[in-house]
């Protein structure tokens, strides 16, 4: 039976020769993740449990990032415990505050997820590893908590959509308009528990960062999963970081997809999602002159260094408008560190914004970036949810760093094309 | 009549030829600053008794830090109610995310404040500004709203106590270890309304960032204010920030004080305020080994480019302790700016740091660093009162940055002699 990619990860990590969609699977997991949120509520339903050990502590990672460095004593009770879980079970992929990062970025840079793997986490965003050629999921905590006990998980073989990817981007256009296209295209519910399966020619001319963030996002269409195929650039961005055999999987010429979109990346223009839903979307040249009062850089769909210096060569000699608060946050240590080593954060305080320390922050309303009722954010993160970043009349657009960049400097949402020299 | 340093500022702002302490008076304002707690506070106590306009838009200063960029819905109204009170009233110095800082290292970076002047704030520690000979001091938003829109206060004249300060600070002694000094000498209230006029020939050898940490740290004897005379190091510091002619005050030779203590610079040691007044002082010599769980480096106390370098030059080539969260926050966008290119920035997070965005934060346990149940940190910052950083079972042991970077090298409160090399 011919297997999509995502079959035959699912199928081997099963010990079966093969699924198919719609068939229950238990699974072995290579990795399993929680953080700062959803890390104590994991730790609390694996003890009720009765569980008294991890079932490898080479492969539980637990990411202090959500509300670190800790906003408030409730926060602070929260790492606490997963503090005292990693030292009790001696848990070796404890990231605390200042070895830390966004979750999603740090993983990846840590060499913790590579091609082939099966990776669960109790965040939804734990799609983005399919950049890797991985099948990485978000879970529940409790589904967590049973993953981080027996090192095995239940899924639903899902189906897939095929999206096939022609051209290249133009200048100012990334991986963040390309799923934000997508999502436009096929709506949130569009691909419903299904993995979306990026190929194509055009793959080959995506880097990194931008498949990153596209996988990223397929839970914003509902997808199961995204997923690339592994080529020269995966083995190159996993090169000295995942010091292990990993196993390049490719989806059976024959294998069937419920559906199969052709996206011509050459002719995609910078996109925007409006308030309050990835789904809205527009071109920059539909949106007319939309007023922002904040500008938000990072987050696990756009914090990595692409995204850095994208939004700094816009900003470049330039100043953000007086009274648009620009708050650019790299994702993890590392790349906050590039970004001083490469001149990138000289670049960004000099144009008035500031750069914080790694945290998911802003992005789900937990601090460093909280909106008054009435204000409105260009944002590059993944969620316009009705009061996602603040009060609940507060509105979220979505966007690449070069449109935020961009939007930061006018005062209103704007092509990077209109601004750059 | 002779007077004091203090009581001579008094005097002429009040238009009086002489002024005696006890007196009470009605003074001309130079300049009245309200942050994002104080300010919405006298914003609406100014609207309530009616006025409807601030009394000189270029002499109201209102700096966006205790809680920016906002952790919360809540804090992202104040500001709000901040941004658009300055907006209304076009107030000059409206400081918002990006152009930012910590109001007491701010306002004399930007030459807000200079030698001869008189500024009210509704926060305690606008005593800071005392290092510049000036006369400041912390009032409540109420009088701070009567102050915005007449420019003008009434105070009762202060007596004093005179510190005559002698020699200088040995390596890895600094300014923050000679005001915990005083204070473990005179107490919480030893200075109880009256001013701290630092005089002597050990004045020359103290910088001027030193200078500010002793004077902010004024209102923690209970101290009115506290003030050094203008020499030329606080008019080299001047030079190019303020740009109107200033008085240089100087207390009669006669004048009279309720006490004089002799501060011998040179016999000082590192020096730490435990849990839970800053009056609880020991040396480092006696302290025994306290283990922590977090350092902070940074605040309107210790924020300023020399804490940075002296914390720098501890942390550099070396590792924090795994478990030590270590949170450096350079007081100002200049500042920050400063580190980066100093190559400051680059040794924290290498260090295992993580360099924050400039604001107010884990100091009065608003975020960035909260303290959870049974958690001990060193902290350069001002006040160790029980629950200030977090939970009211942690605790706070204040010091100077030399301290609190070795501290975060060894994992306990250690002296800075013993990890340089």
């Amino acid at each position: 039976m011919a297997m999509t990619m995502t079959q035959k990860i699912l199928a081997s990590h099963a010990g079966l020769e093969s699924v198919t969609a719609g068939q229950l699977i238990e699974a072995n997991l290579d990795l399993t993740l929680a953080n700062d949120i959803t890390g104590p509520v994991a730790i609390r339903e694996m003890e009720k449990a009765g569980f008294d050990k991890v079932f490898d502590r080479n492969k539980v990672a637990l990411v202090m990032d959500h509300f670190a460095p800790n906003k408030d004593i409730k926060s602070a009770e929260q790492c606490l415990t997963c503090r005292n879980f990693a030292g009790k079970h001696e848990v070796v992929n404890f990231f605390d505050v200042g070895q830390m990062g966004i979750e999603h970025a740090l993983l990846p840079e840590k060499g913790l997820v590579g091609p082939g793997e099966l990776i669960i986490g109790a965040d939804s965003h734990t799609c983005t590893y399919g950049a890797l050629g991985a099948f990485s999921t978000g879970v529940g905590s409790t589904d967590l908590a049973a993953g981080m006990a027996t090192g095995k998980a239940w899924f639903k073989v899902p189906s897939a959509i095929k999206f096939n990817l022609i051209g290249s981007l133009p200048k100012y256009v990334s991986g963040k308009d390309v799923i934000l296209h997508i999502i436009g295209k096929i709506g949130v519910d569009g691909a419903l528990y299904r993995s979306m399966e990026f190929t194509g020619e055009g793959v080959a001319s995506l880097s990194m960062d931008d498949r990153f963030t596209i996988c990223n996002m397929a839970i914003e269409a509902g997808a199961k999963n995204g997923i690339f195929p592994v080529d020269e650039k995966t083995m190159e961005y996993i090169e000295g970081r995942v010091n292990r055999p990993v196993i390049r999987y490719e989806a059976d010429p024959d294998a069937v997809y419920d559906e199969t979109y052709d996206i011509d990346l050459s002719a995609l223009r910078p996109t925007v999602a409006c308030p309050h839903l990835p789904e809205n979307t527009k071109t920059i040249d539909e949106l007319g002159k939309i007023e922002i009062q904040q500008a938000v850089i990072g987050s696990c769909t756009n914090g990595r260094i692409q995204d850095m210096r994208e939004a700094a060569a816009i900003l470049k000699g330039k100043k953000v408008k007086k009274n648009v608060r620009t708050i650019v946050i790299p994702a993890t240590q590392e790349i906050y560190l590039q970004c001083i080593r490469e001149g990138l954060a000289e670049i960004f305080v000099e144009a008035g914004a500031i750069l914080s320390t790694p945290t998911c922050g802003p992005c789900l309303g937990g601090h460093m970036g909280i909106l008054a009722h009435g204000e409105r954010a260009i944002s590059t993160t993944n969620r316009n949810f009705v009061g996602r970043m603040g009060h609940v009349s507060s509105e979220i657009y979505l966007a690449s760093p070069a449109v935020a960049a961009a939007s930061a400097i006018t005062g209103y949402i704007t092509d990077p094309a209109d601004v750059a020299e």
